[in-house]
């Protein structure tokens, strides 16, 4: 099982994995491996120090880093896992990179589109969306103890376009995406209706 | 004017394009920007430095890499001088990607077409390819004073491969390259045939 959680920073990506993860284990009774991106293999954060740190940086090369560190990531760490029958549960995807180079950076969608199909990359069995409000977001992330980087620190702009995009993606294939809509919802809330939304696509509709 | 130099290292690219560039400025009265791939834009040492000290990158993401040092190599300097009406004259380009992850890495060749294509860069006006054997090429790339780096210590198996996926590539294209077999020819004689090639694709078809 390929599971990918999806949404801009703050919506509770990785908390929600923690639970989700261990949630999946008992309910398949397999090792789930959770993984991030970009950076989520020995060496990936290389790439990610590299965008973080080069001033002035096309959307263009972004993408092209962002999809070199998922081929390699694939490689590492999502097949070898997939391979030993666990499971693995990924923050962030193709669908991060359409939404920010596309709805974020305003790169042309089709191009970019074109761009990640022709890399023919895992499709995930089911992905979720954390659909959350850029402002409750942002609140989070201005919480968390460690300064935003470059990724949290984008603007209220950039991360309404993103989260527009993401919830257009997630209309388009409603079959393949769990949507949730975190504002005023408890992580517990969110979880709850996380699991449903597994449970539907994953073994009601086998 | 926007040309490309390809072929094996030792082939005689950077020899080539010093007096190519030099010609060209006569030739057209417009200045002549010499560049390379990889890393031939400030910050690009950084993508060719991970690739060369990440070991066992699989042939995917070298792709995605090179890709990527590409798209911000155009940013940075190949569209600003076509801007400023300079010629462009640039060691290796998509075909340079091409012969070596498909012909040399052995990646599926209408998988790494596809990618390339979908990224949509500029295509060069004329492209040059330095033919030579790999034997000749080692040869020549043993007696430089630098010692061999992972992009000129690939093994004669390779080369090989790479040699023909070139030879491959200029004959499905043929109007658009300038294709001389350099083994057994001084470097003055290899100049000759490009230039005459060259106004007879720049030139004379117009």
């Amino acid at each position: 099982m390929f599971i990918t959680l999806e949404g801009i920073d703050g919506s509770g990506k990785s908390t929600q994995s923690e639970k989700i993860a261990e949630w999946l284990e008992s309910r398949t009774g397999r090792r789930t491996v959770r993984t991030f991106e970009p950076g989520g293999w020995q060496g990936g954060g290389a790439i990610r120090g590299f965008i973080l740190n080069t001033p002035g940086l096309s959307a263009m090369s972004e993408l092209l880093l962002f999809l070199a560190d998922r081929s390699e990531h694939i490689s590492r760490v999502i097949l070898p896992a997939l391979r030993q029958d666990c499971n693995v549960l990924c923050e962030r995807w193709n669908e991060s990179t359409l939404a920010y180079q596309a709805g974020g950076h305003e790169l042309n969608p089709s191009h970019v589109r074109r761009i990640i199909r022709a890399c023919s990359f895992p499709e995930p069995d089911v992905k979720i969306l954390l659909d959350i409000s850029p402002e409750t977001a942002i609140e989070r992330v201005k919480s968390r103890k460690n300064s935003p980087d470059k990724f949290e620190d984008e603007g209220i702009k950039l991360l309404r376009n993103v989260a527009a995009f993401y919830r257009l993606i997630a209309e388009e294939d409603p079959a393949g995406f769990v949507r949730v809509v975190c504002d005023g919802l408890t992580e517990d809330e969110v979880f709850t209706k996380i699991t449903a939304g597994l449970e539907a696509r994953l073994w009601r509709s086998r």
